[in-house]
């Protein structure tokens, strides 16, 4: 089915759960949002008696589909603001290693494989279907700085129908190893360009997909590859995607390449690319001042808490970063990250923020309902979707999924097996929707994401889904 | 079938890993290890060349089962040195309180709510299951104050197989709340060995069940309790299970109510609970000469790193400990731990000495194959248990668990639900034995624990385990 189809009006509910502000969530019992032929929520109602209720208020739900939720919520989809799909097939591989060994030992080398079109194709299709498994509906993807794996990444997304940023890589720096390093930064221009108009060709409408600018960071390209993708990016108006700051030997070594920069983001801001549509990954060893600038220029943050930890990068300081108002989201960067799933993201801030808490006090901690904040409404806005998707709110896009929670069985506890198929999360029963959503973050694993849509499509389900 | 039943002898054939030192993994392509009908190893062949050759040389295993390990391995049982499981309901819950209030807010209501034996039989065959679903097959238990409940919590680990320590938590301090509390010393110290004679006489042979006597901690216990506690252990040959230095509040408290002690460790030294049957919980905020007395009496470290981390209790210094040759395991400590998996602990401990590693240096951090060892033979050695289980030797019983993980399917790629009964890890097919290990613990969870034994006994199974 094309993207741009109509889908059948849909009414799903139950209960829904999403994020109205920072440090708030809407717990809704008895929810009933209605979602048009084009994806598009028609109204959200709340403390709903019945189901005949509904339709008799919405003429045009009359003979909608239902879809209900039971022991569990509607939620909205992820939003994963940074990841790498090409790397995938190296998650869980990073042993002791830090940034700039990592990358040599095992990065390089895996993305430059993806050259073999038969192997991309499997890996990206593996990585997406994966991420979709875990509710992710809009992913911001690094792919490599091969044009035809990444176009191919494009059309895996369109196909699997996940809304996307796709950003052939950049590397210009003769830094970048030799076997995998554009030939000039000509080719290099020339090699994103075809990719945004590859994209731009596939999804005329950007229903789902959008190029995204990509250089790989700072040492990978030259000063002036940094500001030709910069104009490149405002000549087709698209996203930019870079790294920041993520280790200290990096900046380090920014320090070193470019000496006329008083910092690392005075590189990028040289470069002109710190823009509104600008997503900066990890963020971890900035000053403040750095942060003044990025908020200045209205670039955006994505955290990625788990890579940072793998990694032994830092612990970035998303506390400071909102009280400021900086726009922050979460990104698995799989694989210096070591899992797909933002649920696994959410809990990873969460334990950076308490590791930052034992040393510097309880204000810095980030709580649950920021958490899943951060993986809905803060990624959108980081990708600038804000207006579409994030939340439930009438106008925006059913990009969501169901969560399903098993309630403990007392006739079948302590069958042999009796898990299989359930998620980590035990239901007994007396928790409040509250506590069931505690308990999914903290427990949670894609087993309780039964059911996955983007803009009113279903684009994963399980067995255990009830449609 | 009664643990002590003999089983049929059998051969587990195919790949297997287990620890051999702190630092070292054995990786074995082609294995082959006998058990005997006593669950016992009676050979462990490596570089096998075909079934027909392992018959032929031990000429009691002519008539053997095989169960084989296609795409994974054989791994030792889990041991879980601390845990609680009547806090199991309460998994996930904790929110933004830190020790002292966590105990107030969620786990005393729980615990004390365990006096009702049908609650009781729910949440422990649940969570007894559970941990038995992600291969733990030792565990040492807190139960709750009450007698009928801590015995039905070894009856159920009898019946389903695993391997046990069973505590009877002990609080007489007027500090404990009024409803949750031992009436008085005497009764205390009567219901603690009421249960010890209980579990004593349920598994008279001791083949799965200890008794471990359970002080909470210091600020449950008066100085008289805690003393007349180690006497009982004495007298009883038990086990003793506590909790020292959780947290710095906790620690605080601990100062005032023993004015008389010059150290938390002291309170403990003092009463005689420091011996080399102690399985001493957190040990996050002491001292190096604390570290001194608890590695001069012999006793042992639960390292619990989830729970540090969940409730901002601090970092354990695991590195130091195992240096000056401490004896450390890891706990699940549930519900402050978030998780009944040993798996996701090893995973925290190497997050936690990363943290440690950022602002201390590389030196603390603790590698896979370390924190692998701390899960199975530390674990085994923290319980005194490490002549019986932690590592495949002869003479050792199969506490084993089989180990699957996939090969991403080109044919299936994509598939809607294609992940379904799947784990987290994904193989492509070119990674040694060594990087399947490293998969499995960066990505890997309960689906891919496909059966589990005890002593020889199949203790848990999935529909994927093919015996």
């Amino acid at each position: 089915m094309a993207a741009s189809a109509r889908i059948k009006p849909t009414i799903y509910l139950g209960a829904f759960v999403h994020s109205v502000a920072l440090k708030e969530l809407e717990l809704q019992e008895k929810g009933a949002i209605g979602v048009d032929d084009n994806g598009v929520i028609a109204f959200v109602e709340r403390d709903v008696q019945s189901i005949e209720d509904v339709r008799e208020k919405h003429a045009a739900f009359k003979e909608a589909d239902v879809v209900e939720v039971k022991d569990g919520f509607f939620f909205p989809g992820f939003i994963d603001t940074h990841t790498h799909a090409p790397q995938h097939p190296n998650t869980g591989l990073f042993g002791q290693t830090t940034l700039l060994s990592w990358l040599q030992t095992y990065t390089f080398p895996m993305e430059s494989s993806l050259s073999s079109l038969p192997l991309a194709r499997t890996v990206y299709t593996n990585f997406v279907s994966r991420t979709l498994s875990h509710g992710t509906t809009t992913c911001a993807y690094y792919a490599t700085i091969h044009v035809p794996a990444t176009n191919l990444l494009a059309d895996i997304c369109h196909s699997l129908g996940q809304r996307a940023l796709i950003g052939r890589v950049c590397m210009t720096s003769s830094l970048s190893p030799p076997t995998y390093r554009d030939a000039s930064e000509s080719s290099a221009l020339a090699d994103s360009l075809a990719s945004i108009q590859y994209i731009r060709t596939l999804d005329p409408s950007a229903i789902l997909l959008h190029p995204i600018v990509t250089p790989r960071f700072a040492p990978s390209c030259t000063a002036s590859t940094l500001s030709s993708l910069a104009s490149l990016a405002s000549s087709t108006h698209s996203h930019i995607q870079t790294h920041i700051s993520e280790n200290v030997s990096e900046v380090e070594l920014v320090r070193e390449l470019f000496p006329e920069c008083t910092s690392y983001t005075h590189v990028y801001d040289t470069a002109g690319l710190l823009t509104p549509r600008t997503i900066l990954a990890h963020a971890v060893h900035i000053s403040p001042a750095e942060r003044h600038i990025i908020r200045e220029r209205g670039a955006k943050i994505s955290h990625c808490p788990a890579s940072n930890t793998a990694l032994t990068s830092g612990c970035c300081a998303v506390r400071e970063m909102l009280d400021e108002g900086m726009t922050v989201g979460l990104g698995t960067d799989v694989s210096g990250g070591f899992s797909p799933s933002i649920l696994e993201e959410c809990r990873q801030a969460i334990w950076v923020s308490r590791f930052r808490a034992m040393g510097g006090g309880d204000r810095v901690k980030i709580s649950t309902e920021e958490a899943l904040y951060l993986a809905t409404r803060g990624g959108a806005a980081v990708c600038g979707f804000e207006e579409q998707v994030g939340g439930f709110e009438v106008g925006m896009l059913w990009d969501a999924q169901m969560v399903v929670l098993d309630v403990v069985d007392e006739e079948r506890v302590g069958e042999r097996g009796g898990f299989e198929g359930k998620g980590g999360v035990d239901v007994f029963g007396w928790e409040t929707l509250g506590e069931r959503v505690q308990k999914w973050v903290y427990s949670g694993d894609d087993r309780n994401t039964v059911a996955v849509w983007v803009r009113g499509r279903c684009v994963h389900r399980t067995g255990r889904f009830k449609g």
